[in-house]
């Protein structure tokens, strides 16, 4: 090493030794003819002080300098103690300049307010931002946790193949052109669900890897392309088992990295409850406020709107004193969630009604209503009707908004939640809106819960999957299921799905042909990694917790990836682009 | 779990107890109406009785079971002391079929001699054959270890991207077509090595991943198209610090797999040493036969051949006894090398000469041959004589085909050794032979040493390289250097290159930005992980180490990846085939 200590280490007990530090210079400040640096490194911060005519350097911002000097304790009153080294400073009595560094696109030290794409352009600067680094080694002492939780366990740290093939199923693959064989294709694989499932029937009965995963979708706010699971796969269990092996992953995470103790076992939720109670199949327990089922209320109510399969209420606590702006607005923000409008009903200070409800339903529903709803004088009360999970859905979006509008959400608190025996399969309709057949709700290896394993195919509206969502703060950071094993229950969740022998095994022959070598009863579950250490870390976006993420349309700024490709690239992939070629390289 | 123990940790204080055990009928023996099987599972291997009456089950090999018994003591002389658990066995009472198995395409239990592209194909089975699981598990372990290891060393663990720029430098990039962007391209990168340089830049001082990288390169033998490197690099170091943790890495995977000490520090050889020496970069020094420099002693000769830059020898011992046959199958093996023969002089029992180089030489050269070479009576004597390198490299070959060939090698040693000061630049030769250029022998980042900053421009020809190759038993398995921080110093090894600003910018545009802000010195190390784990493992070939390797041309015998795409992947991809598309999905 070319430096003896690290800047962060120092204190008054290295008072008198010679030291050798090597950093960044983080600020300057001159005092008639001493001049101070704040000299960071990955250790922290020390003062160094040397006099103007000890070196001829123009020390600047992030120039990268090695410091020969001695620790001496500050002068009495000149102490930092916001600075752990704020006891000490070394005065240099040799400076190198190892680099310099070139006017900044933006501070490294304090806040800065600059757009994400100069970030992310310049991001080996923004890494060295105090609170970014921080992020990454956060993220760094997860990693090292999921590996001592996984060996504990006694997984085998697997990894599966990147280059392979291309399963038309989900959403799209990113595709491989293979030079030597012009024609043919590897896909990234969207998770390494057939692999691990092929490793259990290798038998080697615990499986986990950080995988890196790939899905070409359309660019929303929070997906990247290539983005991380924590993937683990175990033999010889039922769904309880999995669980408790999330739930010490999570509890270690928490513990060791948040500070907090997962209260355990964590709460396990019916997804039927979840959709009822919250509206979502991943509610944020973080506040209560949950939905009314007004239904049995409204079911001999002369108001047309309300004459439907469902009607649900969710209460805004003081939202009687909403402008007319106010609950405009709330007309909009459900027609850009694709709803007609969200109808609602102000509960005055003395109990009477107002709004376009309120004069459409009968006395005794006005006479009744607050309390059926649970709202108290000043509330205003919110209603969907109509096909209950779409209700629900609305009403439960409704819930969030409430609450963050409100404050009723404690942003300092941490609710989990295990969202189990989601319904196996979901309704397909044609275009008509006509019932058209079933598609998975997970993926088609998803076991029924034993109670419907004999009857799923004759009843699949009712059949429940053995399956578990991990929910964290109304976000769900993992979620798995206990698969299928048994060829005969396979085929039959085939025939419910329409898919045919042929179609079956072009999509997942090697998998159907595996399991006809004894495989073991298994099940897994897979944590969306980078949203966890989002959590963990407090970030906002998952981009926050990347190393190097892409921006929006999958661009990434810091290399200009993708780029186009030369000629020769072009000529030995076997390809041609249809459309406008690029002419950059 | 469905059991309640497993198999393989039953021992004789378990006897009496009532036990559920779940795996795999691993052999099945049938006497006089009662039935033996042995159970397999992940923790070993236990032998179940039941009466032919007790199950009207037909038990084959590899159906998946559930056993329900009780644990007994067997009856003495029948304990088995190969087996951990030979002391007991398990009296069934109730064996549920899990899963059947079809008839097997290879046995599980026993040696097995099948080719590789079936044991491929059926993977998940031949990973269920105890020495390959035993592999699978060894890489797990090491994994956990360099986990260990660069926790232990403050090293950040940091997930680079893989949908990346092309970098078009060293092997072909993989491309992946962006749908939504037609005409551009990611790359699937080499190695992290742009992005652990701009994390230097970025001060997290210490990283390491686990890296998946990508070569789209003619098939060889033991090559891969995705490997895997443990990727290392560190900020404010020198040489040593960078081998003081790769030797640390070593000789923690070595003692804990192996049961190896490594000695330490591990020896270091320079580059033109190993080259002088040993014929190669990479010697194997788990024997000695060393090659000897006879230009010297051939400095007056009369053979014309001989009358070289460079002549060498190596002894073949007791090789005079070859037959004639055995002789001519060395010069086919030369040439296929790509020399043009291999000289030779065999050392009869007497001390004389015969062979064809013999009646060319002089008379004095004759008399002391045997002594200059180090040769006995009864040994044989090949040269090369030519250009140095390419004449040492023959001798290299030649050497270790001769180490084989007469046992010279002890196969239970492991020798390390790092080789260092390896040359920076290496020549370029146009058609005509005629020197042309220069190319770095690693890359264009890497540091000259101290000694040659100044002067490597002026100077190619002799500048060595801050770098270091750590080799075991004779196979590379990490290399690294220290990598040049300064503008100044790069600028100068691409004008030694000939690589003008404009293609050193569309090159490495981004990194040379990066430099711009304060680089710190560094330097890293990457370490070759399926080799270095086939090499604990004892395998023979890196497809052993990898979970679901690809066999010959790239394919995947098991998907079948790479496969034809659909139309719809085809036209949503933006791109189409040159030449023949593939009509099969």
């Amino acid at each position: 090493m070319i430096r003896t200590h690290g800047a962060g280490v120092l204190r008054k007990e290295h008072t008198g030794e010679r030291v050798v530090l090597a950093g960044w210079v983080a600020r300057r400040r001159d005092h008639g003819g001493v001049t101070f640096i704040d000299l960071r490194d990955a250790t922290g911060v020390a003062q160094v002080v040397f006099r103007e005519e000890d070196t001829a350097h123009d020390l600047r911002s992030e120039y990268c300098v090695k410091i020969t000097g001695e620790v001496r304790t500050r002068p009495a009153g000149n102490e930092n103690p916001e600075l752990p080294t704020g006891d000490i400073e070394v005065a240099a009595t040799e400076i190198e300049v190892l680099s310099e560094s070139a006017p900044l696109p933006f501070p490294i030290e304090g806040d800065v307010n600059v757009n994400e794409e100069v970030r992310l352009k310049y991001r080996y600067l923004d890494i060295r931002r105090d609170a970014v680094a921080r992020t990454m080694r956060i993220r760094s002492q997860a990693a090292y946790l999921v590996g001592d939780v996984m060996r504990e366990q006694g997984f085998v740290n697997v990894e599966t193949p990147t280059l392979t093939r291309s399963t038309p199923e989900g959403a799209r693959d990113f595709l491989v052109p293979v030079r030597l064989q012009p024609g043919r294709w590897y896909a990234l694989p969207q998770s390494p669900q057939l692999f691990k499932q092929l490793l259990m029937v290798s038998g080697l009965e615990r499986y986990y890897q950080i995988a890196r995963c790939y899905r070409d979708e359309d660019f929303r706010a929070d997906r990247q392309p290539e983005f991380t699971q924590i993937d683990l796969e175990m033999s010889f269990v039922e769904a309880d088992d999995v669980i408790a092996v999330g739930e010490e992953l999570v509890a270690r995470l928490w513990k060791e990295i948040a500070g907090y103790e997962v209260p355990r076992p964590i709460p396990r939720m019916a997804y039927a409850d979840a959709m009822a109670r919250y509206g979502s199949d991943k509610p944020d327990l973080r506040f209560g406020n949950e939905l009314v089922d007004m239904t049995a209320f409204f079911s001999a109510t002369p108001f047309r709107v309300f004459q439907a399969p469902y009607v649900g209420a969710v209460v805004m606590p003081g939202g009687a004193s909403q402008t007319r702006k106010e609950l405009d607005a709330w007309q909009d923000w459900a027609k850009a969630r694709g709803a007609r409008g969200l109808a609602y009903v102000l509960v005055a200070e003395d109990g009477t009604l107002s709004g376009p409800v309120a004069k459409n339903i009968s006395d005794a529903e006005r006479a009744g209503l607050a309390h059926a709803a649970g709202a108290q004088p000043g509330d205003a009360v919110f209603f969907a009707a109509g096909q209950a999970h779409a209700s629900r859905e609305l009403l439960g979006a409704a819930r969030l908004e409430i609450g963050r509008r409100c404050g009723l959400i404690d942003e300092s608190a941490w609710a989990f939640v295990w969202i189990v025996d989601p319904p196996v399969f979901e309704p397909v309709h044609d275009e008509s809106g006509a019932h058209s057949g079933w598609t998975p709700v997970h993926h088609p290896f998803t076991a029924p819960k034993p109670e419907y394993a004999a009857t799923f195919h004759e009843h699949p509206d009712v059949a429940l999957a053995d399956a578990y969502d991990i929910v964290c703060n109304g976000m769900e950071i993992g979620g798995g299921s206990i698969r299928i094993h048994r060829a005969e229950m396979q085929q039959r969740v085939f025939d419910v799905l329409g898919m045919g022998k042929e179609e079956a095994e072009a999509k997942f022959g090697f998998l159907l042909e595996a399991f006809k070598y004894g495989p073991p009863p298994h099940g897994g579950i897979a944590f969306g990694w980078d949203r966890t250490v989002m959590l963990l870390a407090g970030g906002d976006s998952i981009r926050d917790v990347i190393a190097f993420p892409k921006a929006a349309s999958a661009y990434d700024p810091l290399t200009g990836a993708p780029t186009g490709i030369t000629e020769q690239q072009r000529k030995e992939a076997g390809i041609d682009v249809r459309g406008e070629p690029d002419e950059e390289s």
